[in-house]
């Protein structure tokens, strides 16, 4: 059979963990570090495919949770899978909807219902959209209400309709709030056997399947803001026959660096690690300094559909009224289209006027934006300039915050 | 100076008065019959101009009315006219706002305050937004309630800031509510006296702005929907130095052809001429058959957006259960960005979803249709084929209704 996924390291960077490297998959390669834009429902919300391409996206991360609700894991299997699908011919990661199913009770200021769960005590029965136990996850659909239950097993046939290049174990979700027992419990009761159970059943989807491209799959390492159990948790899946890792779940933002680098530093060495939902410059440097190799999230293109534009020197609503008049680009120095083609004044136009086409080109800037900075990430470890660029970006990104 | 507008006719249809021609402007060329898609407010909704082009659009419509309320006449003058402001480097047209200003009476179910006026009855001072004399129009913005006033002498200047190739002539909009002694007053005191004073407007600043592409100016037939107005109207201003004709006005669908008959056998038939707002197959044939050379319409791009895509047997609505899983193209006989590259499936999916994309993938569609109807029209009439291909276009496109 085909190699699901190769992985092969050009740089390490002296002193840190920092890595640059290629991702190989069925369908095309991913220079690392990357940053990947996150489509959803398997559309990038205001972009067309090409548009994202164009932007310097490598591949595309969906949601099995949404997929499996709307259209249907089996119809994206029948469209030939989620590329065909979506008319996206990169590489493409799913997430295993662990995080969606559970943040039904956080995200959502909802409560997960299970026994030794420290938010017990605000349990509104009529509010509950999620039920836990060891073998998977009750919850009800967000559209419907209609009841659901995912297991390891479920989570994997959904990600092998859906195709992804990248697909990761089911994992449980905990958040800070619960206690160190409970996080204990979570790792050796759930996250754990769910792992083995998750690369079982994906190894038989491999070989069920093999009239499509081989899938790789991703562990997911957990353990909270806890360095015992985030080594712990990394030692007992990087002993496993994973293709990647996957750095998941709750953690103060101030030790992230330090998370990633106790996961890392427990890891095999040769697969790739990716870090879900981070997107702050700050928190890019920290990541990757510490071992990661990918990361995604929604966060560019939300912002940008509600103004806020990243510039050198931080976000900036581009509402604002010094924008008004402003007949030159948004940001002269950035090569995306937006700022190429259009200028400031008519970005302000368009969302003063609520025009459709502003999603369209702040979507760009932003995604382009922060694929840009990643770029230039990679190449700094290349030729070793890493910390001096880490300083001078961040000291640029953050000057309102640190004068402030 | 440069001329601002060339129309040189290459077919002319035997037995009706259909013509094909090119229309050469300071930003290129347009081959006629052509549909001209409205970008109102200097954007095109949820495509980006290059998307538009790709649909097979010549030139784009936008509009005074709006355009002076925001962002301002003068700062896209500033910006170096429309075309540079919205990145669209093809021909352009601006309407004279007249229709935006008089319709806020009827068009918004309000009623406007003359005297004469046969919808008196039903006027209530509250609603009032707009209030006709023979100098000029004042009218409350649909933005924030302020009062402004627009005359010809105005409506050019808006027009001239905003650097379309062709604007057209400040007019009175009449309904078929108003009587027939009211419309002979709007033509005598208003519309006649108003195109002399829009043209002259117009050729002063196209002197006084010599260091911009010359623009030409379009006089507007009224006469609502009476074949001696009609005539009078056009054969007053076919006599005069306007570069073309718009067809404006109110008048019943079903006497669309005789109506734009009377208005071109009036016209000089050298001179290019433009039917406003209108986008139905059976009407767009009827103008063409009877003279017209270009129109516009906000229609296909705003039904799409509702989800209704047009086919060669009608409209068909992709949000209906018959396509969840329909992996074919919508239509696999067109060739527009949209059924090249996703299915059905996908766009019920992406409506269903209500994702951004659905915006730009439907429209794309449906202004790829209407272009590419009219495009096939040009082609019926160079080869004498016209009567044949209306005959079979619209027995299909119709045949649910006729089978009713």
């Amino acid at each position: 059979m085909k190699k699901a996924l190769e992985f092969e390291i050009h740089h390490r960077l002296d002193g840190a963990l920092a890595r640059t490297g290629t991702i190989t998959t069925p369908h095309g390669l991913i220079e690392t570090p990357a940053f990947i834009p996150v489509g959803t429902k398997a559309t990038l919300k205001a972009l067309t495919p090409e548009q994202l391409r164009a932007a310097g996206a490598q591949a595309v991360l969906v949601n099995a949770y949404h997929l499996y609700l709307r259209p249907g894991h089996e119809l994206i299997d029948r469209a030939g899978g989620v590329h065909e699908f979506m008319h996206w011919d990169g590489p493409t990661f799913s997430d295993s909807g662990g995080f969606q199913v559970m943040s039904l009770g956080v995200g959502f200021k909802k409560v997960v219902d299970m026994e030794g769960d420290p938010d017990q005590k605000t349990t509104n029965k009529k509010d509950k959209l999620a039920w836990i136990d060891n073998d998977g996850v009750n919850f009800k659909s967000h559209l419907d209400g209609s009841m659901h239950r995912f297991t390891p097993e479920l989570s994997m046939q959904i990600q092998h309709g859906v195709g992804a290049d990248i697909t990761f174990a089911f994992d449980e979700l905990t958040t800070l709030f619960h206690d160190y027992d409970y996080q204990v419990e979570s790792l050796h009761e759930r996250t754990h056997p769910w792992a083995v159970r998750s690369l079982a059943e994906h190894k038989r989807l491999n070989v069920e399947r093999s009239h499509r491209p081989p899938q790789a799959l991703f562990g997911v390492v957990q353990g909270a803001d806890h360095e015992d159990l985030r080594r712990e948790c990394a030692r007992f899946l990087g002993g496993m026959d994973f293709d990647g890792y996957g750095l998941g779940g709750a953690l103060r933002k101030s030790n992230i660096g330090n998370n990633v680098r106790w996961m890392c530093e427990e890891l095999p060495e040769d697969k790739p690690r990716h870090m879900l939902g981070i997107s702050e410059p700050d928190d890019i440097f920290d990541c990757i300094e510490n071992g990661a190799d990918t990361f995604d999230c929604v966060s560019p293109a939300r912002v940008g559909r509600n103004g806020a534009l990243y510039t050198k020197r931080g976000r900036v609503n581009i509402t604002r009224s010094e924008f008004k008049e402003k007949l030159e680009p948004f940001d002269a120095d950035c090569d995306c289209y937006t700022c190429q083609n259009f200028t400031a004044a008519y970005l302000h136009h368009l969302f003063k006027s609520d025009e459709l086409l502003s999603n369209t080109l702040a979507t760009i800037h932003n995604e382009r934006f922060i694929v840009r900075l990643v770029d230039d990430i990679r190449a700094s470890i290349a030729d070793n300039s890493f910390f001096d660029f880490k300083q001078e970006f961040l000291a640029g990104y953050y000057s309102k915050r640190e004068s402030a």
